[in-house]
């Protein structure tokens, strides 16, 4: 999930059961029912701080007495929030999304398929300044490293591209079928950059709120509809809530450019090397 | 889960995927699909020790690294294994089951409702001197030491009888309305008593594994099944696997005694202080 | 450790390295050199929110990445942080401290002794409507209840007095010669009440911060004195840094009560019961 | 610590504080007295299973309740148990001591010197049929795959020699002054092989125990080397206990080789690539 709009409170975000655009949030989500289970992070921006700061923990969300404790006390006008299901690696503080460089964050739902077979390859096309960086052992992260060698702060498109088209040369070069399937969403803390894509052209789901005033005008009885800011949008795995026209899902191959103003769809095609 | 009969691996009982009676054990349940995810622990009976031993850990089982390592070399004539869904008490080790006085097990799928309104109560009723032995914080542990207080080692069922009595009395007189629900099972590691009861008399499921030579005889093309000791018994809350006559369930209100040479079933029903 | 003065950034009290008065802050002891790896934790008012929020951890203060993230995006004029050194219950995050009831932190340095042997008569006398709030299973936090029982919020020392005097009636009575050990800190988000006392009159160490302007006077080329606001105080188990003059230990059964404006030492003696 | 002799039980090398040879074992450094708090580990064989076992916790091992239980229930001939202190990489399991490939161990006190600086370099130099066996991010698993890589298996002590050659070099070659420091133990289950080695020539200690007959002839009256068997051998990095003629220094540049029947100390030279 990802939040960019007027600085909100982080527990309206993640706990606050509110049936609208914004919704009940990751309540559920949050909640009894998923079963995403190994391991949570949020990262957000202040207006103080250059660097966004990261809370990452290993046990369920829903079991973390201390972000129940935060969520309250952190306003911020971008948050990123992931809930990991493990795919092979590690459950651990150093695997969990999303992940962070110098003011850049990143988090992935999906994986890289086969990923220890040719994990060697990727992380050797890592930019070797670069390299140290690392931190944990996921195929998510070593996407993450091969995006900002491939420019992500000057272009992040073209750097997902391109990460993604090493990704699949490395793959079919190995005999991987598939190599790559998932959504990818990060932020230099002014913009929200959000992929959809797959090797099978069958990815992950991917949503995005509709225009606040734009539902203002469909629903004005909404009341929650009218606190919200006009530039608030939410990126998600699935449809918070159930308000009708509040959600528009991301059609296959397609990347999103959310920013204050103008917010873009444009199709996403991997660059090979 | 309880498991009696022969030794047996901890790992057959909790990770081997096998389609048959005492069959692929915990493996989904120890799976991404279970949402049991606030600990997990196991207790077992070993020929040299008189005390169990117990493992128990806060995370979800399926992430437990050290769980792999540990179940192929833990051999055991005697095993509980519980998954832990909170009901309001924290995740700590403390507070998972199985729970051990002595010689003693104790599990408990199920809750005391309204359990912080009338704790103080049941554990003012817990014997003084076994006041010091409770570790945690949940109604289950305080429904053990109400047992053990009313003579859990001497005569299980009556013990449990009258602990569940007491909490249906302090409940009642609380104004709570259905004060207990769930399953217990208990051992002193040759005997396991498992009883299924709730004061609404809609209580969770309990099912205990056929008689494995009468369950042979139905099968005589299961090959696993020959390799099984007549006496071994699994008692759990969903049937394992989908071998046709394999499980009974055991009916609303009963008790059922599990021992060497004579297993029994018999009406369970609370005892007023 | 308890801070109290002008808001100021967590980690400047936690992490930052500077050798004076308000100094070094906990480094050394959130270091590779302290032996206090039982838990950590952290207690802090903000201007907006009524109740302090508690961040509290079971591994040692030094290996938390998140407190790192979290420390410099705290701003506070009033933070307890403690490193546990753990007494013979759990290590888990309900027994960390500070502990917390509506507005109140308290934290404790010590231990009731024999506690497992007269913590059943303890418990049994915190108010009954207290009682479902006792998380955890520590001597340090059923003191905090029996001092809320004893009317912490209206008068803090004499409840203070009167929960350390029921400590040492059960104690003795039982037969343990120095029932209490320890210095007690709590607050109410306004001032801090500091408590040093022991039954054997041999109490662990207290130290308070001298008072900023008269630090200044002596110190006039210590450029951090100067950033420092004139009402900063802190209350420490032992001296942070070296500066000549900084530091006054609390004599043996003595408590501080500090707050904006006027700060006092009084003579401290428990109320038998 | 690494123990090699007669099966013998895991509780009495971790925790029983017999005053001798054996002695109290790891009592004190599992106690409260010790600052690695960084994560503990055991890995040990039986007789049954090829491979060792591992378990690994990120808590200091004075807290690991787990453990506890698990001590005295495990027997093994050959066990390693190691205490981290961190040098930089994170606290979990992945980064915990003892690693295992196949049927060997391998821990290591001590690092490599700007390891994130030289890290890639000496990850590019690992077999990439092992790379994929890499699964945490520290410098004594990376050279645990370098010697993997240059015939651990066959040749430990010159795989070793080739691996600390290859980190001086690289180091060297980055401008690192002494590249290497530490002691490193390896086992294949019947060997235990261990080096201590800097490239200053100024390693950690490490201390093997002296041969249980002779030591039985100085001390007659020592009940408990009577149960010890004869090849009992014990290799730690600082002498356990106080009885004289216990202990003896792995001189500096040195390597220990012990097996049943004959042990042998032999110079350690890298081998430069």
């Amino acid at each position: 999930m990802a939040y960019s709009g007027d600085p909100i409170s982080a527990e309206e975000l993640l706990f606050t059961p509110v049936h609208s655009i914004i919704d009940q949030s990751l309540h559920s989500r949050l909640g009894a029912t998923t079963t995403n289970g190994d391991g949570f992070g949020i990262g957000w921006y202040s207006d103080a701080a250059v660097e966004p700061a990261c809370y990452k923990v290993t046990e369920p969300a829903w079991n973390d007495a201390n972000l129940r404790e935060l969520a309250p006390r952190i306003t911020t006008p971008l948050l990123f929030a992931h809930i990991r299901a493990a795919t092979g690696t590690p459950v651990q503080r150093s695997n969990c999304h999303p992940f962070r460089y110098g003011s850049w964050l990143w988090m992935h739902n999906g994986m890289i398929r086969d990923f220890s077979r040719i994990k060697r390859d990727l992380v050797l096309a890592v930019d070797p300044t670069l390299y140290a960086g690392i931190g944990g052992s996921t195929d998510s992260e070593t996407l993450f490293f091969l995006a900002l060698t491939f420019g992500l702060t000057d272009d992040p498109l073209t750097a997902i591209a391109r990460a993604i088209g090493l990704v699949e040369q490395v793959g079919h070069a190995a005999g991987v079928d598939h190599p790559f399937q998932g959504t990818v969403a990060t932020s230099d803390g002014e913009s929200i950059w959000a992929v959809r894509y797959s090797s099978e052209r069958q990815s992950r789901s991917l949503f995005y709120s509709t225009d606040v005033t734009a539902l203002r005008r469909l629903h004005p009885d909404v009341e929650m509809l009218q606190r919200l800011s006009a530039e608030a949008r939410l990126v998600v795995s699935e449809p918070l809530g159930d308000l009708p026209g509040a959600w528009n899902e991301v059609p296959e191959s397609m990347a999103g450019w959310i920013r204050p103003g103008q917010d873009e769809l444009v199709p996403f095609e991997p660059i090979a090397g």
